[in-house]
Order: structure tokens, then C-alpha cells, then sequence
């Protein structure tokens, strides 16, 4: 495979949304500093929130509040995770201008977590996609355990290829794949990517990886070989994993940056002011981080 | 730059050695426990000390006595560094049959760390290869801040190539080009390596990777895809760097095994023995270990 590295790389903040979801609840004004200051650093995408019910996912509660105290710096989209059309409908109502909806891999995760199969968790979403088109809402799709799966082992790739292109087909703008559970490695990751870029363009791909087995950078530096050019991350790689206790989280947004900086790839973002942003959060939350650069550019 | 992964990597595992010179100072039993223990793991190689004055590196003290003490198993290499002919002598006496040499690729890392110039230090180790072919003693040949100095920052690659292709014809069998503070990027990593083989012969040449700025396990898989089979690590990312205070150290063994199973590159490694090796050294260090795969799979 000859390589082929973007230009440059959007990276897509999901610390707020993804990372804080698997930590300790902080409070919304940690949550609003914390969204505030990502705003400064160059950062064009920061996901904010989940409207979710706070009986399910407690960390999240108060994302309607948050989008109306945060400063909303133009140029910078903050899409919010929407579960179903309540959701929808709230992220509407707090003035959310772009949302992300998720579909499963692997037919057990589905059936664990949101008991139904992938068809019908898939053709839930299909009146968000009609509303969001008529409010001119833009909306992200998620593929989760594209590269494993906590209850059934290996996905198979071409289930991964099916649910991208139905979210494709249905209006995402833009399809992340998830490696929910951090098991993958680099060849198997770039062997999806490839199989999905046969059916989605690549893009409208975005690769997200979780550290789980410390895979995360590696699987990054494959997938940008072949030319994926969205990178979802954490900032401190806030967060964790439901299925391993005390595993990482997100990939650290410091790290991907630092790679993509001696890659030469543009991005944007301010490593020094991310680095900052991510000590202040861990502080709130009571935990070190997680990005090896954070750390070793802080302690300098 | 086309692939061409080995179809199997040497690990050596440097925990013991470059992994502990770098931590709180352990007991001899604890050191010789982890490193028996290594050795029921499939290990080939595992650097078991360094002969070097305890008034330097109070951490490797009892070298000798290690020696003496550990499970010598058949087929398991143990080398030693010998910085200098008295530690030479005193590693040949207490029965070490493979020693490794040094040489940094920054000029300005030489004259601080040992005060002569990169050349004079090489023309010192003349000695040692001179005795150790009478004594029929493999050398080992390491250069350090192939990527980057603390002093000079970045370092030129013809200098890298300078030292390792002197190492080699001197009669080092081995040369592992170390990115000693951890700060290259895969790109960089490739650059690198694809220069030294044009010197030195792709099969004597071994990557030493720290993870800093965690990008070690991105690097090696860079370098795996130009076909180097011999990787440096140690159990549970043991080490440090004295260049940035509670910054990470050697890449884990336990994350490049699970990486090069991903991969289908053979190794003979038992991972599930390795992690646990990992543990019992870190509650003897008090400490936590920093492979997230031994994280993730001992707390599952």
C-alpha cells in the first residue's frame, strides 16, 4: 500500500462529550471552563454534550445549560450526541447546530446496550435525518466496535462497511469509526478503513480510537497512510473504558497533535494551550492525565 | 515506501537494565526475581545489568552478584553494559557472555554525559572489541539521540549513520539506534532507519524506542514496515527520562507484543506471563506500571 497522507487533519474534540462521559461527574461551570478554553486553542470541532436522560448517563446531565453559557466562538462547531428524538428535539431547543447519532457493529453490543438489533437501531434515527434536514441541522454518524466487540470478540468488516454506508446513505455528512473497546491493531485498522473507503468516501471518514491496549497513535499513523484525514481525540485522553476499569480512555488530543506535527501535517490547534486546557480538567476532575506529551511538556 | 514487515521480531527487553538504571533503586532479590521471571516468558534476550561504578548509578548496583544469582536458561542471551574496560573485565568475570557499547549521535550529549567528544568515545570502546573477540564475547553497539538531543535539540541523521556504521565496523553484531529522550515521530523514526540501512545491514539493526511523547508504538510500526525485526522494550514501560521529570520511559514489552499479534509478526513472547511480570516489579517499585495492556488485561 503506498502511502498517502492528508494535507492536512481535522481533529474532532470529543473530550467534553465521549471523555467525560467515562469519568467522575464534574460540575457544568468545570464543563463550561473546559469548552471555553478548548474554543482557544484552534480547535474547530468540540463536541459538548449528550442529551441524554440523566438517569442513564449522569455525567452528561446539564448540557442545555451548557450550550447557553458556553461562548460559541464562530467557525467552531460543538455538535452534541443525540440518543433519540427527545434528544433531538432538546439539542434543538438549546440551540445546537449539529448532532451526532451512532450505530453499533457488532448485532450483541447493540442488543446489550440499546436492546434492538442494528436494522432497527439504524431506521430509529431515520426521522432525526428527516427533521434535522428540514431545521438545516447537520448531523455526524457513529459506527462503534468497528474493530471488536466486548460481547461477541471480532467484528466482521463488512458489517462495519454496512452500517458507515447506511449512515452515509441516510444523510451523515461525516462517518467516525469507533474502536469502542481499544483492541485494535494497526493492519486490521487500516484493513477496515480500506473496506469502508470502498463505500463511503474517505473524506467523509473520521477514525476514532481509544488507548485502551495503547494502540490508539499507532492505528492513527496507519490510517493517515492511507489518507484519512479526521481524527477524533481527547484532550488528556479523558476517559475510559466501561469494560476494562482503570484502562485509558480517548487518545490523547496532545499526542495525536504532536505526531501530526512531525508528520507535518496541518491542524491548527495550539499544542501548548491544549496541554494547559487538558492539567486544568484533570485537576477538576482529581486524576492525572493521560497524554504522554501533556506530561512531558508540563514538567519540562 | 512500499512494506515489508519481518515475518519475526527479536525482542530484547531492557527492563532490568535501561528500564531500572532509570527508577528507585530495588533490592538485588527483586532484581533477580524479574529477571528469572522474564525468563519463563520466551524471551531471547534480556539486558540483566550494567558494570558500571555504583557511585554513578547507585540503581545497578550488584551486577556481579545478579549474575551469580539468576536462572541462566539456554538460549537466553543476557548481556551487560560495559561502559568501560573495568566494567568489561568485571562483567567477563562474573561469567556475562555479550556486552554493549555506546555512542551518542549528538556531539553536544557526549561532551556533557561523558566529556569527550562522540569519536573519542568510540575510539575507547577500541579496546573492548579487541579483547572480546579473543574472548569470544558478542558486542552490542547502541547509539543514543538518533531523534533528538536534550542539548542540541535535533540531530543530524548523516551523524546517526556516522556513529552506527563505526559501531558496526568495529564489530558490534547489533546496533540499536536509540531515541534516547523520546521525541521522534514515525516519520522521522522511518527517515532515519532507511538512512542507517543503507550503511548497515537492515537485519543488525535494532530500534530502541522511549515513549516520552507517546509515540514509541507508533514508531516501531513505522519501522516495522521497512522490515526491522529486532525491537527494544521494557516490561511495564519501566524507566524514566532524566530530561523530563515522571515522563514515561522505555516503550512496554507488553504493548509491542500485543501489537506485533495484531500484526501476525512472531515473537514466542507469552503475553499473559509478561504482564504479570510487569505487576510484581511495580508493587516491588511501588509504583504503577505504564503498559496499558497489562493495565486493561489484569484488571478485566
Amino acid at each position: 500500500m503506498s502511502n498517502s497522507f492528508p494535507e492536512s487533519v481535522k481533529i474532532v474534540e470529543v473530550g467534553p462529550r465521549d471523555g467525560l462521559q467515562n469519568e467522575v461527574p464534574v460540575s457544568i461551570e468545570d464543563k463550561v471552563a473546559l469548552i471555553n478554553d478548548l474554543s482557544e486553542t484552534g480547535l474547530s470541532v468540540i463536541e459538548a454534550g449528550s442529551f441524554v436522560s440523566p438517569k442513564w448517563v449522569p455525567q452528561m446531565a446539564g448540557s442545555a445549560e451548557i450550550y447557553s453559557m458556553i461562548n460559541q466562538v464562530d467557525g467552531i462547531n460543538y455538535p452534541a450526541l443525540t440518543p433519540n428524538m427527545k434528544g433531538y428535539e432538546a439539542a434543538v431547543a438549546a440551540g445546537v447546530k449539529e448532532v451526532a447519532i451512532f450505530g453499533a457493529a457488532s448485532e450483541a453490543f447493540s442488543q446489550k446496550n440499546i436492546n434492538c438489533s442494528i436494522e432497527e437501531s439504524l431506521a430509529r434515527f431515520q426521522p432525526i435525518m428527516e427533521r434535522a434536514e428540514q431545521d438545516g441541522i447537520r448531523v455526524r454518524g457513529y459506527v462503534s466496535c468497528v474493530l471488536g466487540c466486548p460481547y461477541e470478540g471480532e467484528v466482521d468488516v463488512t458489517k462495519v462497511v454496512e452500517v458507515a454506508r447506511t449512515l452515509y446513505e441516510m444523510g451523515c455528512y461525516e462517518i467516525s469509526l469507533g474502536d469502542t473497546i481499544g483492541v485494535g491493531t494497526p493492519e486490521k485498522a487500516k484493513a477496515m478503513l480500506a473496506a469502508v473507503a470502498q463505500a463511503v468516501p474517505m473524506e467523509c471518514l473520521a477514525v476514532h480510537f481509544h488507548d485502551t491496549f495503547g494502540q490508539a497513535l499507532a492505528n492513527i499513523y496507519a490510517c493517515l497512510e492511507l489518507g484519512v484525514s479526521v481524527i477524533d481525540s481527547a484532550v488528556a485522553g479523558l476517559g475510559g473504558c466501561p469494560y476494562a476499569k482503570g484502562a485509558s480512555g480517548n487518545v490523547a488530543s496532545e499526542d495525536v497533535v504532536y505526531m501530526l506535527n512531525g508528520l507535518n501535517i496541518k491542524h491548527g490547534v495550539d499544542l501548548q494551550k491544549l496541554a494547559e486546557t487538558g492539567a486544568k480538567i484533570c485537576t477538576a476532575l482529581g486524576k492525572s492525565g493521560n497524554s504522554k506529551v501533556a506530561t512531558a511538556l508540563l514538567t519540562k
